[in-house]
């Protein structure tokens, strides 16, 4: 098992280590509760990715959770009726006054969780055992999701009286292609399957365990981690913009980020790569 | 076979009953016309989901069509030609006063039909046998689609010497992943079966004849409906939302939505539920 | 092999043909460079696309690439080294000066391969062996795709040290449901197969061999072209506009369009023709 | 005083007379209360101005207050206080379900008064006296505004302890250039007077007294009633649409639309007339 | 008066001298027409907007016209009605058809104009005498706009029985603030004076007569062709792009563009001379 | 001169009083520096707000700058030169790895002045004397401008060889009605008065000096600060709302907000006030 590495040395609920060159291996590590999170945890959580954000030792990531039950509960629901609003502080306040504590705290909530989103890397992220509700909004701020064959998936929050808001009614409608599993999946809050998963392209593989999951999003971090960095984090940001906006306003946005992207000295070593087979090596960026 | 609800008697092509509680069950029935619709059928057509969106006796929708050999054969070609601008009336009129008319009578369907994704509980859709043309706009506008295997699909206006205008080629490229396969049916105008529909995931479960779809739909709705309805109906809400809207704007109207919501009883009902294994008692929405 | 349509003789690099009534043919053909595409040839591409666009002798255009070894190598490396600001003149201006001649080489490349998308005419595209790079930003264009058994396919650029800035990054995402797989293939420009590109429904249909996959494209495209082309252009237009614009947005366009669509004559041809089964002639758009 | 027309003859609060060919002129008449609104004022509205719209009769309206004392007073807060979710019925729901009642009412009231901006016809609204709150919420839905030096103009709704929702918030930012002055008014609720409405260009022309006004606005009607409809109905949708889209989007839609209004006669009738000066005539649209 | 520059000798319509370094003046040159705009002028000034984009001797652009007695009367209506789709062939085609037609020709029209909008460089546009109907398209088009006080303007497209489809409409209310004056002036055509544009903010300065202005605008146009070309038409991109895009979109785009900007020398170049009072020297864009 | 409030001790550069009850006065303070932003400084300017916002003791904001020489000059240049991506550190790195560092700055200050927009109180700025450059970024983040009569303002970006990238750009054109004065000033880098700013909307009032101008703000201040809370913070943020987004779009946000904020204690207590001309108590928010 490798060390943590020194930089992220300070996080009580984030564990990074370096399996290779560039790559960053983050776990979420609150085992004795089954890695759910408290508002300790996911203001961690917002702080690692930045920091791994603008590490130019890092090119890519690996997200899993730690230990073999779960790779999160979601949310800790013990410390959140006792920290939130849910704890009835101001409970004689009126409605608009605790909307207003409401939308400071799922706000900060969501920030938290985006930067995931938001960091310029590539984020695997491994799924595993118990995934439920957080885990979904969680796993859906990643670029490409892996799952073990024993993942339990759900988007669980309307079994606790709620529409899920920290990110996955924003992002599963445009990540997934059948509109019709998205709503089946969310207003049911049952449970799906890894292969189910699958199949809707919410996952792109699905292995054995945890531990050849684990192995195969590793594998693919350090491929990654072995292009260009001008090239692949461009690609992500680019991706990202596709997503959210038309046709025509991506290609000129395209063409301005291109403009200098193409001044990096990356292109030619790649293709001399190319050619030769030989290693290439690029600046850090 | 559940009697009609008495709130919904007056309907002449619509039969509403309630085979469980806070379930409807909303038949098209218009038997010897397969269903199809005149001006007359769409406008009671949005009434009723009007009504149904309003009624907080009713928490889950579920729509079929009356009789075993169609869901609906789409525009009641007969009559369309006698009531609209298609009959002539004005036919001296030059093409913008004309065109005037057409927007007008179109705008009038599309509203109508509209409606059922603007009702604001979640709406499941039966397909069974003739599900041509209109039959796929008006699907398009529900939440989850179930289908019988004997289903025949087609986006048919393309063979009657039109592009559909009441919505499939509005949401179809937003409710279905590949855009090869949503251009080649809505082009083509040819068949497809449900287990293609399957397969695309434009509906989601296949059963194999018509009442064991019904009898599917009923119990997903059923199970949907002894949820909470402020977690149902905000999930819908919130998902429609994030369909439409970029991943910042929903989040940020996430917020808002919840910071109102989550002060609802339904949560600690339903956590209470959860750990009890108690069935919860919602209040009316 | 049908002869070239003359009014289309003059082009180097495009060979367009008729294989039957309406239907128009179009061969990248630079067989000696697996069909790679230097300026001249992506000027051409947008010239013959134009033309296309506005013939009214044609209603349906299959694309595919001469010869049996490529669909299209991507770029013209080579060319490219020499002709653009890759050549390295003006190579001691400053990177803001140099930025202006790389947005203006890349727009021009750009708007060239979308006028493809652009043709108000359905495109199908025939896939096979070599499928790097510009050739998923072309057949990105396309209304369906089809591919041979062979084809070989990769989000090439990463590996060439650039993101793909022809159009892949900015279509692939609204075109392919999972979004996990478009990052997975654009950020590692690893291989797939005709078999993969069908699963997540990038490509419609698979044949054994190039021959069999032109064929069906043919087929297909008589098949179309046989249609009211008032009905069939309108359709391509109104899903493009549907893919990225609101639903509301779309629907009142589409109102708008049809309202003059209508008054075309095809609907009366059309309803005839289904009713007598005779094929139906319509004028010419 | 021009009669009402049969027409229009069975509304209680809005009174329509026809001073001239194609010219409506909608008085609010509801004397008594200074033209307040309670919740039967503003369902009329919605349905006179849906009436006014589909009249082939009317080409402009022409909206003023009944009496010396006000254009209106705003909401009727004694009938708001007892009709609405403000009565208090279900005063033990709690916020979530009180927040589903707030806003089915507040977008009934919203849909009413957007009535007045979808007309299709030019709506000229003369401003006069007591001008509260809802008064600015509906001039804002007029084309133009015209107003008595005597006009007392306030957005009131802070001062009630609200931010004002039927309108003026989502559309004074859009029709007055000056953001700096649109927060003033609007965060202060201070009053404003004709001549500085005039000023920052919320109005078009001050004139001395409300019967100047009405006559100025008279007059202007007729002028645009004399033109060719089909020039200034689309005149108004494509300068609506120009204000919500981006100028690349408008055109499209400017040409689509423009494609088919060009077919009138209206253009050669119009010209005629630009040479002979004699007074040309158009059909009704 | 200057001589024509020689790269611009081709035009028959279009005169380009350069009065001073850098600015180039354009003028609209068909004096017997009053500068009427026929299909070849406008595809000339499309073609002379593109070239002065790409000159790099070329930083400021001033548009005025030919001759006293005229900006430009517009559309050259005898051309009009006997080359477009106005001149009447193809009148046996249905409305569906020629609708077709008409939109082609619109676009090519609007095209033509907006090259004005696009071209990279400012373009300060002089307005005199009779400066109707397209005069308005053309000017919306510009950076800067100012006035000879003789100047007679007016959106004359509703008196010949049509809504403005070369841009007035799309553009007019995104550069004037006050909707209800543009209303007034788009929907009943009226004239409006020099005095009542530089009063509204559509025009920045009004001069005694022709000539005054067109020495104004080359002296302005002197002044901005002294200052850092990176500078100034990354300042008209930004602006551009703001008045189109959200806040949060323009800052993320500012912030990729100026990332390159910044690496010109211009910078360090323009601060020099802040403080030496020097005239620095740019190098070309 | 009221001594700083506790809370706000520790700032260096950022001087924060309670002249009166709920009301903030934030004074920019590097006097030595005329009030020029080095990074610390905005940096500082960035928390401080975003406490401003969260501080249920202050209801309203007034921004000045401390001295009677400047409201700011800008950048510090010669700070900038030395901290930033200017001061040459990473001068080998190719322009692609350079501009990564340009945007991370850019955005990072960028961010900073933002967080005065997104302060949920109004902001009301007060200029005077140098307002330059920067001056003009931050009062574009402000809700309403008041000028000193000796204002000097300038766009001043362009005269140092860049395009404002702070925010003018972005917000200049959504907050003043006249985009060719907009223009004339962002692209000459002229000087503009305190009563040219007044003419186009910039500004709401002209008051005689400096002190005149604060004391106008401040009792504005006061004003709005007696005011409900709800009301206020709800009106500014639908206005913000308002100004990015479509009508129809601002209207639904509005009900949503509103059908909290309703359930507030505020409309009854405002509803009295207004009656009874009693000073109201509203609640903390």
């Amino acid at each position: 098992m490798p060390s943590v590495l020194p930089a992220y040395a300070s996080y009580e609920f984030m564990r990074v280590t370096s399996p290779s060159e560039f790559v960053a291996h983050l776990e979420l590590n609150r085992l004795e509760k089954l890695n759910a999170f408290s508002r300790a945890v996911w203001l961690e959580f917002g702080r690692v990715f930045r920091q791994l954000s603008d590490d130019s030792d890092v090119r890519v990531v690996v997200l899993s959770g730690a230990g073999d039950r779960a790779f999160t509960a979601g949310l800790d629901v013990t410390a959140a009726s006792s920290e939130g609003p849910m704890s009835g502080g101001g409970s004689d306040a009126d409605p608009a006054r605790k909307a207003k504590a409401w939308r400071a705290y799922i706000e900060e909530f969501q920030v938290s969780i985006s930067e995931m989103e938001k960091c310029e890397k590539p984020v695997i992220c491994v799924l595993h055992a118990v995934s439920l509700g957080l885990a979904i909004d969680l796993s859906c701020c990643a670029d490409i999701r892996l799952a073990a064959k024993n993942t339990r998936f759900a988007v669980k929050e309307v079994d606790i009286g709620l529409a899920a808001d920290i990110g996955t009614l924003a992002r599963l409608p445009k990540i997934v292609g059948s509109t019709s599993w998205v709503k089946d999946v969310c207003l049911s809050a049952r449970d799906f399957s890894a292969q189910e998963a699958l199949q809707v392209g919410f996952v792109s593989q699905v292995h054995d365990d945890k531990e050849k999951t684990v192995e195969a999003a590793l594998e693919m971090a350090a491929r990654l981690a072995a292009k260009s960095p001008v090239a692949v984090q461009g690609t992500k940001e680019l991706l990202n913009y596709g997503r959210e906006n038309t046709t025509a306003a991506s290609l000129r946005y395209t063409a301005v980020w291109n403009s200098v992207a193409l001044q990096a000295g990356d292109t030619s070593a790649a293709m001399m790569n190319l050619f030769s087979k030989k290693k290439p090596t690029f600046e850090k960026l």
